[in-house]
């Protein structure tokens, strides 16, 4: 089952049912881009734009479809319905993922009442708390901090460095990438006579399978009840979540972003890079949000949205282009006001 | 003292000064949202708004007050004149925040000349420099590096996994979350023959009591002197501050804001998402900022701003209107041109 | 070589080829901001709009020009040609950064096949992972994670709990703060059947030499090849840089500025803050973009731009004088027409 390279190029069409187009005793060391593509390497080509670019090499395997098949005899091809995707498998045999070591090392320490799977790896200097649970073929990988009573999933990667809070749960076959904080206080407080005081912040964070949280990002738990990250959603780095925010299910949230309390992302929902949506912010399900993006209303879905605040993108593209024109505008108004003899004032 | 659930809804009556309306011997063992308190929870209630909400429970206990109590046989109330207060007050039971074993962990390092006072936690894997003081009752939690010479008040908690650079100064009650780095380098160059050359941060980081700063932030050593933060500042995740910031007491940061250097925040400034303000800008005593503002220049305390650069929030929502009729105008006007006989030019 | 404080007027002018106006037994303990200078302290003097504050001072030793020189008895000079950077070797005596034990520490763990020269500090709870190597002078300080086969160059300072992960290069000289993650995965999708799918991330990233990048960071891996950024580039606190982006040499990224894929800055690109540039956007040598400012199309060089879409600054600067004249713009259009007999439709 496993691919393991290197392997010929008549071995790999016969692995992914591909048609052989050119020398099939070329080795398969490596995987490169398109335009760097050499002798050892497996590239794919999938846009015609990129003709050219495939005209001009030489020595490489190249997957492609039978439509985009170029006349290059210096170059082997494997003819395949959906070459972007057998790339994408062949290149994760180079996958840089930390393996661990399906063992607790000596120099992590687990409290006495947590409960890891045999196979679990939990890395050097990396903690877990009483009470907490790790589901089979689940990594901690260093420095990680796993407060008491979290439940995490199975077959997840918690890279270097990540906290995960008292009491979160994480579904399978879940990703944190490094310095991501999930269950750090909401920012909730009551004004009193002795100044702020906090609001308990005694909810939780449940973060469902398939999910993919970026670095250094903080997704807050909630008051009461739990914040939640639907199935399948993919969160770049340096993202925030608020407290008691519910993102539906195959969302995609880009860097930088930033969600205020009890936001609400219905599922498919897309948002560029630092996009800031305001407390209780409702957003319609396929919506798209272009980069810093911003809105304390809701927006409806299936639409996409620009600006701040945000309007659906047609009308702000339309708002920028008359706002170039302000200066004619003026020049124009003062124009007609001179010759009806009006004062501008 | 120390509230202690279960108890039954007679006992937080008489604990809390509140008058008792329903079934006395009725347990609390939980907190909950006022949309699903049932059987064992206790809820507050204190928007009439709500008063449907509060109709179609069951089985649970509610903090009202005695205008809000609602005729509904199936609820013990518990009358108060501050329900909210009362209720976070029970909710700080179930606080998620990690006790520490008021000890230094086998596994942490505590350099020689550091001074700890004896009720200090100093968890796993958390490394204290030498001539740094913790002050009794300062949890510091996991992971955390506290560099030389650094100072710390008492009963702060320091989460897991904060740095907390040599020298600098916290106060009190202070609690920093996890991921946040206090007193690195500000961000300053001198051009050279040599390329830039960093002018050398050798101020500190002064952090006021019943400070709160939040996850993954960035609170920046001064160049000489300090970056101060003051009493009761209260700052969100992933917020920067510059060397050299003054901001003052009882302030609000929302997350993603950023400081540049020397910025002053007079006291009580609440700042919303992602605000940007630039080097040495001065914002008035209780100014606030909507979120996504942005200013170079300074701003006047006692009002609402919005907008990049930030104006106040009325001048700015005028300006969003007069901005949607854009192409009104621009049709009326060449209407007006075209009836004069005016070339559009 | 080293300076080395307490040391006199005389002897500091002695040092640095200055010349000497005042008592030269003076001595210098610390440094100073110009205004709090007193007794011990050196302070530097180099724009004249100061010269009110260098009159009121006594006490202290004022580094300042032949051109600046101010009558004011009670202070000592020293005459030199570039104050500013003679303050800094100066207050350079003062720097905090932990110096480091030129040694693996204890509690640090350094797999079986890394190559650590013998002059190189490993904090405590540092991990470095098999077939990483680290050039001599290097200092990783404690909480760090290096992943296999890491390459660092020669005098690096590695600040406490920054993450490496497996296969990145850093360059020598290269200062890295607190909390930055290199090398984490590039954003990048496939939509399939069922959900999205990660494209694999295998490219690498490439730090320069003199790069500085500064705290909570986040610099992600190239999806083939790898993300690079130039000799003598400096990175302030909460930057994202995305997968395959090509930052040039001597460029300066201000706090909260986030870059996606692909995106080229070439040579002595200036990025203020809250800066937010898209997927490809290729940005000209010396071009300069102002804080929040936003785009998704290539901007040229040498000339400065602002606002969201981000066009040349005097363009934008005009456009905003002109928003706030449209209040005024709507009444005199209106006026015309109704002078005209015109309905306002």
């Amino acid at each position: 089952m496993d691919l393991q390279l290197p392997m010929t190029a008549a071995a790999l069409a016969q692995r992914f049912n591909g048609r052989l187009v050119g020398d099939g005793h070329r080795e398969v060391c490596a995987v490169s881009a398109l335009e760097h593509a050499g002798a050892g390497d497996l590239a794919f080509y999938q846009q015609k734009r990129f003709s050219e670019t495939v005209r001009d090499l030489k020595d490489a395997v190249l997957l492609t479809t039978e439509e985009l098949l170029v006349a290059n005899e210096a170059l082997t091809f494997v003819l395949v319905s959906n070459p972007q995707r057998i790339f994408g498998e062949v290149a994760a045999t180079f996958n840089w993922y930390p393996r661990g070591d399906q063992r607790v090392d000596p120099l992590a320490k687990v409290e006495a009442s947590a409960q890891v799977s045999p196979d679990v790896s939990v890395g050097a200097f990396s903690y877990v708390g009483n009470g907490s649970r790790i589901g089979k073929g689940t990594r901690i990988l260093p420095h990680c901090y796993i407060g008491d009573d979290v439940q995490i999933g199975e077959d997840c990667i918690v890279f270097p460095r990540v906290v995960l809070n008292a009491r979160v749960s994480i579904g399978n076959r879940v990703h944190i990438f490094s310095g991501t904080v999930v269950g750090s206080d909401g920012f909730g407080f009551l004004p009193t006579e002795a100044g702020l005081r906090a609001v308990p912040q005694i909810g939780t964070v449940e973060i469902c399978d398939d999910v993919r949280i970026g670095a250094n990002c903080t997704i807050d738990r909630a008051t009461l009840g739990a914040t939640r990250i639907g199935p399948g959603t993919k969160i770049d780095n340096l993202v925030h979540v608020g407290h008691n925010c519910q993102i539906g299910s195959h969302c995609i949230l880009c860097a930088g972003t930033g969600l205020a309390g009890s936001v609400i992302l219905e599922d498919e929902v897309i948002l560029g890079g630092q996009v800031g949506l305001g407390d209780h912010v409702r957003v319609g399900r396929g919506a798209q949000i272009g980069s810093q993006g911003g809105t304390t209303t809701n927006l409806k879905g299936n639409q996409t949205y620009w600006g701040t605040p945000a309007v659906p993108v047609k009308e702000s593209l339309s708002t920028f282009r008359f706002m170039k024109k302000l200066p004619d505008i003026w020049r124009r108004l003062a124009r007609l006001e001179s010759r009806l003899g009006e004062e501008p004032t």
